[in-house]
């Protein structure tokens, strides 16, 4: 037996204990006759106290120990005489009897500590050492036991979690498919699969009525800042359920995560939020609720002053920071600059400052009288000492530049605390996208979302006004989840095709195999999928999902510690029948 | 809502409640002027009636109901006059008030029962409609509880479930990788995982302790008849352990999973035979110890009596088949011909019987006296009544055909009850194989096997003689599972590369990412793996792993249903950079 006990479990009602550890050098010092050495195993770490008077041989070994070397001891439990508070097993340490290198290791490339030296590409290169870090390890801690309790919740709510096949089908719409050559069948190649949704809908044809999977999902594209290749989505659908029947589930479902995982009860039901209104309110259909600072419209107040950028503004919006009249000079350039900056790519930002003492100061005095510009204050509720801020133009991206905007105040006022959660509902999504360059209507979602009930008399009148029966869950300001009711019947399955401008044979070619199998009896159905990675990346208070992956992939894919995509032989290319075609 | 209660939770004690059910059409009859309606969903049936007297328009709307239409019915419970016992629901029928037609059905290409007229590949192309049919949806079910228990078992045991990348490097040794061309790397491949081998030991590496996970893996390989190119594992790995650890951890799973979702109890620990014990006595390293016959030797008693058969052979072995001394001459012919299969390759089989009174009759008896052979019967303890079977030849080979030729005889007798389950540990597997072709050892696991540590000494000196720390978990002759310790030592490490015949070159080429890895502190780890797939289908009693998987693959590896795999566009190889090198 290697150990009687881990690193992390002895107490001081252990005392006297003749105990047994093994686990790794986090670090060794010497002080008068003695060496400690601090060992370390994924349950915590244990202080060793090796005493040269009692066994000079012993210490002697002790003192030549290298940081991360597995080491076995074997000693009897004691009380410390200066505790450490802040560990666990602060109050003992074992006074050692024997030591067993169990193996030596070679001087790290960067510190095994929350706060490390190795910098990003070292420490993914050497991941297997990063995941020693308990910060690291503590995030995929917590990615397993959400997994677990994820799992928990669903069963006992009757889901049956079914693995649906990795080797696909690449679909017409695949653009983003990875492809895997097939070796029994030359010159064809299954894909990898961006979703399970396909198969999820022909469970539900075969009468699963409840079904989910954590699943990995894969795609093929330019990967932005926090999108991995390979990700984790828990995919769910229900049979015989209406929007409420799904958003009730899930809400408990996230509810049941909070609680379990994070000991936080959400006693109120989640606030819920049409799509238009949380593009009217906050510029975005994925709004951070932590905090409010909510769009204020001025538009019909700032009119026929002959101030030129807001009588030609579509748009005029305002938010208002607390607090912040004092804002210098400086301060509000700053703010210029940020939402003038490419990303954002405001032309400028108008302010009006409440001062303590009531008097009002603007950007845009000269255009404007100190009353005109109370009925603005006014219609914002902004009070002594309060900062308006004011974006102006087209309407849609005004609102993402003010959406932007909003957010950065939020950063700068400490309003966005990553352990403080704030989950909503956003409903009522558009079904259909209107493109210009192409001239015709898209579906927002996919063309087997449902439109709302209420709306299906618009569908060919008014079809841009329809409502999906599409909803997202959001937390603090991020898309955690999404989904829809599906259309089932196949009459309102060819209406959406046609408004969608796909022919008859279109329709056959992309969407054949799902509409047939739904000939057979399909029941009304929908669900959704939580992005999973991103899900543990919130609670974990994070702002990248890749540090809630064990492996993961840098921006241009590879993974840097295996060193893969890679060269394969010409052998394995011949045996699938293939070759390199390499352009310039 | 569409429902108030499943179709399969409705009993007499809920007579008189007006419920809303919704399901599919199963069956529908005319019975004097009512109409009967079976309507199913995935939790049961139960019978609707439909009162012609009553409402003569909703009971003609009943009659024109077709197979697999989804309906929603809303009625009254009643207690019915004959009832079904067979039926959970059979004491109660809902009479009718409503019926609404969710969606009509085509006619299913084959009858939804367990007994379907569907042959495999009309069931495989239509899966989605196979998959109604209760018994292959409780296999489904199965491997949901299974999966689920498995978790809940090593959760509780402090294993970690972490997700290994599924896009990794191809090996030197990966002939039959499924690689994946990247986009963003253009010549680049990654390749599919044919295990997490190398992963799960990094995680060991980094101190995660205990590490499992339910992962698909993938080979592209011929399919043999019960292989799929995608498959899933139970993976599993803990550090600071002995062999002895890992057995008690995973017979504790086995028994866990058996006790959870077949309520069978296991109290005694599982037997545990030797590598050698289970070739000599069964000629398997799988043996299926449902049932006894084991082997006997004869070869010291047969020698020396002209009978050039049994004189030349290296090995004679026989079993014994209870009761079965009344056998036929066809019967024995059967049996012949059974052995001299190809497969088997067998060149003929010779028995002893002992006949009611005693008196012994065999097909050698032109070469031994009665006394002669009641030596051979004698050692073979069998009594009145038994047939003995013999076969000869060299060691190996007789072995295997004697290992078919007990099956064969245990499925005849009976002796091979699907719901009866039978564990095993196989322990002590060499750690070398003898390749007479490239006249050299080659690792009977994987190079990283930790030899027992009692045969160190004979690594050099008698190489074949070194037992593995290695084990196999065997359920009714099914291997289940198996793994080892692995080296975590570089010397011994070195040790074994040389002795499989690989340079430091060919070593670090071949496995040098996690040889360096292993420098920094590789604590003593072992682990093995559980074929998921072949675990569910012994609890379901089912001989293929087909019918445990939701979407499989047939012989060819493709799906039938989505008809994967399937060419792709030019313009996809184009963007991969890669083009088809079809041979003719």
């Amino acid at each position: 037996m290697y150990r009687t006990n881990t690193c992390g479990e002895l107490r001081l009602s252990d005392a006297g204990r003749e105990v047994t550890l093994a686990g790794w050098v986090q670090r060794t010092r010497k002080m008068g006759g003695m060496t400690f050495v601090d060992i370390r195993d994924r349950y915590g770490i244990t202080q060793i106290v090796f005493e040269s008077d009692a066994d000079a041989a012993l210490c002697d070994n002790a003192n030549h120990l290298g940081r991360e070397w597995v080491i076995q001891v074997t000693g009897t439990v004691a009380e410390r005489t200066s505790k450490n508070p802040n560990l666990p097993t602060g109050e003992i340490e074992i006074i050692a009897k024997e030591l067993k290198v169990l193996n030596r290791s070679e001087v790290p490339p960067f510190t095994i500590e929350d706060e490390t030296d190795g910098g990003d590409d070292l420490r993914m290169k050497y991941r297997y050492l990063d995941l020693r870090r308990s910060c690291v390890r503590g995030n995929l801690e917590l990615r397993h036991r959400m997994a677990f309790e994820i799992r928990r919740y669903l069963d006992s709510k009757g889901f049956l979690e079914v693995e649906t096949p990795v080797l696909i089908k690449s679909t017409p719409e695949g653009a983003r498919d990875f492809v895997v050559p097939s070796r029994m069948n030359p010159g064809q190649f299954y894909a990898l699969p961006q979703s399970p949704q396909t198969f999820k809908q022909l469970l539900m044809v075969s009468g699963f009525d409840r079904y989910f999977q954590i699943v990995k999902c894969f795609r093929d594209e330019d990967l932005r800042a926090d999108r991995q290749p390979e990700f984790t989505q828990i995919d769910c659908e229900m049979s015989f359920v209406t929007q409420e029947d799904v958003l009730q589930m899930f809400e408990g479902l996230v509810k049941h995560i909070f609680k379990y995982v994070k000991d936080i009860d959400f006693t109120d039901p989640f606030p819920r939020m049409t799509w238009a209104d949380a593009m009217r309110l906050y510029g975005s259909d994925k709004p951070d609720t932590r905090f409010g600072m909510e769009f204020v419209e001025l538009k019909d107040l700032t009119g026929g002053k002959g101030f030129s950028v807001l009588d030609d503004a579509e748009y005029v919006g305002a938010i208002v920071a607390p607090g912040c009249a004092g804002y210098t000079r400086k301060q509000l350039d700053q703010l210029t600059d940020f939402v003038k900056r490419p990303q954002i790519g405001a032309k400028g930002m108008m302010w009006v400052k409440i001062e303590e003492d009531g008097s009002i100061k603007s950007s845009v005095s000269k255009f404007y009288t100190e009353e005109e510009l109370r009925t603005w204050t006014d219609r914002a509720a902004a009070g002594k000492g309060d900062l308006m801020l004011i974006l102006a133009g087209q309407t849609a991206k005004t609102r993402k530049q003010l959406c932007e905007l909003r957010l950065e105040m939020g950063s700068r006022l400490g309003l966005r605390d990553p352990q403080k959660f704030s989950c909503l509902w956003v409903i009522d999504f558009p079904l259909f996208e209107w493109d210009d360059e192409t001239q015709r209507y898209y579906a927002m979602h996919h063309p087997f979302t449902s439109p709302n009930p209420d709306d299906l008399h618009l569908l060919d009148s008014d079809t841009g006004a329809v409502r999906a029966t599409a909803y997202d869950m959001v937390v603090n300001g991020n898309e955690l989840g999404g989904g829809s009711i599906r259309i089932h019947e196949a009459e309102l399955q060819d209406h959406m095709f046609r408004l969608l401008g796909l022919s008859e044979e279109d329709a056959q070619y992309k969407f054949g195999f799902l509409m047939n199998a739904f000939k057979y009896g399909a029941p009304p159905h929908g669900g959704l999928a939580f992005g999973f990675d991103r899900f543990v990346s919130i609670l974990a208070g994070l702002d990248s999902i890749r540090d809630v992956i064990a492996f993961p992939k840098n921006n241009s894919g590879r993974d840097m510690m295996i060193d893969a995509p890679a060269s394969i032989d010409d052998s394995q290319l011949d045996e699938l029948q293939i070759k390199l075609n390499l352009k310039e």
